[in-house]
């Protein structure tokens, strides 16, 4: 897979910033192959980001390396931080946005990342540059993580939403709205089975007050316009319209309850 | 050229699926060079995205590999397809968008993916990940398009829109309106030399009601606010202002007719 | 660092245009490593490209290349040139666009690219592709710029604006306005030692007619919503809005005065 470095930030792409940090990771590691996750997270919603994240990691192996900067403490007392999981290292401030990543891929170790020698450069506002782009190369160059930092034995979580699973049904949520509209909702394939069983038509859920009925395979088994609810490409239970926006027709927005129970009727 | 593979979706940028369809070639294919052509085809537009399609796919080489996702019946019966022109290999989904492509380049062959030991994953909703990013990396690394499918004697095509060419002039059609709001015309140059002869001043093109007068060569042939038509860069016939935007000043949308004839007065 | 290549341009993404440079670069120097600064500059404003590319320029090294193309005047007269400076040379048109470059990192020589043998196509309107990016594919394989065209004894250079340093102060302006919301001034760190003495809470800034005390360090030493200044990561004098926008804050634009003297109260 060669030496792969993900970006995620919530930096956009109309100033030079994500450019910068190109520059610093190909002047530490010259083949360093840099993939771009997104640079359009909202300004600094690190609940979105490390959903967007967790689920972008799936894709890569375990000698990835994946920086995440969505940092409204940046140059505070917050760290900077290296966590390793089954699915790479990630590269990041301390501030949970890594709380998705790790529940779903392990904490297997984290170091504080204050050894100045490893960083490009000292501006307190962009360390998203001088120390997480910097690192990343050095990481990709081999140095081990453990070298560039003092260990941590815990990094910050965040709370995230839980879905609730009964017997009788699942209550979860919309953790992130995609470019088409789609809702990708908390509650996962495996929370489905547990809780509801098979999934097929006797399946209803709830979403913004109304009730759509069965789990689908894909856009195609409903009608243009229709709303339809299927598993999704990161196994994630998705609610959307076909050749529509289901953010929209619905009128939900992040954390709104979206409810899964066998229809009896 | 090296091991190229280009993108063209309607996916955006603020999700991941770009990155993990550049997750999934890399993992294929390591030293694959993956060049975005553009993630923001006006959603589930195919006409648009053959357009554009086609005219990139001049500056690559015939080895070069072309991803295009857009794709509003992703998992229903529509095939999924690879195609071999004479500017290299197209892949996506079987429902048209490679119309414009082949009539320019040509069809040497296709196959329908549906071998499933070269595919990334079994998604009903993510294709561009899960076949067609994984196919490119295949190919890059060597493996034929012959082995990857069974063979297709044709694909879908839809009917384009065509310029009528008239001893007396053409009737086209506005087929792109780029970033800057100039329109680029389905008026090739043949089209012009054949119909209108010599591109001088003496060449009238009604544009939304409007008479602009001669051919020129370049935007600085005319006064800042002015309209002017021009041969692009893509061998189109192209409506511009000059530091302004044509399709504002025209008020003129995809499909809209452009007359161009020989000013006899 | 490998063959670096920076593009900055008012291109956009939603059409093909960067991909074509791209292509060609890649058709020229197959080991290119292509990174993008920007696309999104306000069509045509070759002072915010300048600004911008310069800050950028500091993370490269000096055998790196930079396209930058913001060209109301393409087709036209204006040449189109490289240009030696002590991070590595610039190519573009010769509109005034790299004054900022030069006036930071000196001017090495230049050339007019004229020899057409080392363009990729003849095209009017769009020598980003045919002549910018294939020039850039051939300096990164090695040919010396002294061979691509004849030599300049100057280029085009436009007024940018300049802070008025005093002893009592400095009158300087907003040069950049990011992503953020956040005010980039054409007052550096330096002209503020020189000037003002110590940066500490006794420096008044004025902004938009309101004052702000003090230069701070970093985000987090002033509360979320209120405005902050500091010496951001280009070295530059910056004034933000914790969690908030600075240009929206205070009704400031590109070009409005920033003024910073010492509050002797």
């Amino acid at each position: 897979m060669g030496k792969i470095v993900t970006l995620l930030t919530d930096f956009g792409l109309k100033d030079t910033y994500v450019g910068q940090m190109k520059g610093v990771i190909s002047g530490v590691c010259e083949d360093a192959n840099i993939i771009d996750l997104t640079h359009d997270i909202e300004a600094q919603n690190i609940h979105s980001a490390g959903y967007l994240l967790v689920d972008a990691m799936g894709v890569f192996n375990d000698t990835s390396v994946h920086i995440a900067v969505v940092d409204p403490g940046v140059g505070s007392k917050r760290k900077e931080i290296a966590v390793k999981t089954e699915k790479g290292i990630l590269i990041g401030p301390d501030n949970g946005l890594f709380t998705a990543a790790i529940k779903r891929y392990g904490f297997e170790g984290a170091v504080e990342l204050n050894k100045s020698k490893y960083w490009y450069g000292h501006s307190n506002t962009f360390h998203g540059r001088d120390i997480f782009a910097s690192i990343a190369g050095h990481l990709l160059n081999g140095v081990k993580m453990e070298a560039m930092g003092d260990k941590l034995d815990n990094i910050e979580t965040i709370q995230l939403l839980e879905p609730k699973i009964e017997d009788e049904g699942i209550e979860g949520h919309v953790v992130l709205i995609d470019h088409f509209g789609n809702l990708l909702c908390d509650i996962t394939e495996d929370d489905l089975h547990q809780s509801i069983g098979k999934l097929d038509d006797k399946v209803a859920v709830v979403c913004g007050g109304e009730m759509i009925r069965g789990i689908k395979r894909t856009f195609s088994d409903v009608w243009v316009g229709e709303a339809i609810v299927y598993i999704g490409s990161s196994m994630r239970l998705e609610i959307a319209v076909r050749e529509g926006s289901a953010a929209k027709r619905f009128e939900v927005g992040l954390g709104d309850r979206i409810t899964v129970k066998r229809n009896t009727l």
